[in-house]
């Protein structure tokens, strides 16, 4: 199909699928003469991903093309894989929060109490540790108890993710790498759903003042 | 305090802090003559508040409006006071998506499986549709079995969010709204490390490909 197709494909305006194409996050079409270049379902899929990254996972520019490096050169172990995975859903920026060096924070006590595995250089350790102490300095989540309810919580949903990593190796990069993004906002959306659950059940006639 | 003292103490610069002002979401210091205003605690927790809704929370400054707006005029019932919370989260710029009108989609269903109380015209609905269809598109999370799977985990995530709502109504209100937004970054980060443990127990020893 011509580019003009693609377009109508995927609803993606053509000058959108020009700028994908030179940040190469869409390889270029089959070159049918100077002007034209042909694409495939390939494109179409591609497109989509990358639409699906940014809208849903709020991924940049930079960090669709940290998950397609991923998704096309997949790391060799299962360890690396997360590792990768995990990268490209987290800010960067919010390294200088991360160095707490004593091991004697709020973090590293949860990590103990609970016996996880994880390593305590990970940036998935410094992004809880910057989150918290957003949460802290708004006033919320000041009980370790609640703290760690939630952390229990939390390793349900990471065993669903484990459970349903699929056998075969190419899904199984895909499903960690994309399901690392965009499971995200069908989790924030199952969170809100059960609260009015839970909430109807629980407060359905008491008022709030 | 005079305002470079509120800038010192918070880390945000002047010129931003003068912005929030222009904008309302930091109310004005008591007048001190002419080119003077004297800030206190309030303005601190305020600015704290603001920075931590937009850069842990992720929100614009019309929804940080919203936030501040909604603990300033708190709704009377339970059920009002969750769907002002939830709204302020949910982007609404995928109604376009929302409206499904025939109640037998993927989701309808599910909702109906898991016998959850929640009003079918939600945003939360509409937003999980929204992110469901990405996932899909990506060809992650294609099994009704795992979305079921990951809906169960995340009611247990509700479950400690709607015990945890404080018995003090201030608190409450603070609470609900603040802990929508800002644990969501939080349980972002639980999950990564819940995903880090849960697999170095799994597939420590196996390889991706």
């Amino acid at each position: 199909m011509r580019i003009s197709e693609l377009s109508a494909t995927t609803g993606v305006s053509v000058a959108t699928l020009k700028y994908y194409l030179r940040e190469r996050l869409l390889p270029a079409g089959a070159s049918r003469g100077a002007t034209r270049a042909e694409y495939d379902d390939t494109h179409v899929a591609r497109v989509r991903l990358v639409r699906a990254l940014i809208d849903s996972g709020g991924l940049s520019i930079a960090r669709v093309h940290q998950v397609i490096d991923a998704l096309d050169h997949p790391p060799d172990t299962w360890h690396d894989l997360l590792g990768t995975a995990q990268s490209t859903v987290i800010s960067t920026d919010r390294d200088a929060v991360a160095t707490e060096p004593d091991g004697d924070d709020r973090v590293s006590r949860l990590l103990d109490r609970l016996g996880w595995q994880v390593a305590p250089c990970s940036p998935a350790v410094a992004e809880l540790r910057a989150a918290l102490a957003d949460a802290e300095a708004a006033g919320v989540l000041d009980s370790d108890r609640v703290l760690e309810s939630y952390a229990r919580a939390s390793r349900r949903v990471a065993d669903v993710d484990v459970r349903s990593v699929p056998d075969d190796p190419e899904s199984a990069v895909r499903f960690v790498i994309l399901g690392t993004v965009l499971l995200q906002p069908v989790l924030r959306a199952l969170r809100l759903l059960a609260q009015q659950d839970a909430s109807a059940r629980r407060f359905a006639d008491r008022r709030s003042r």
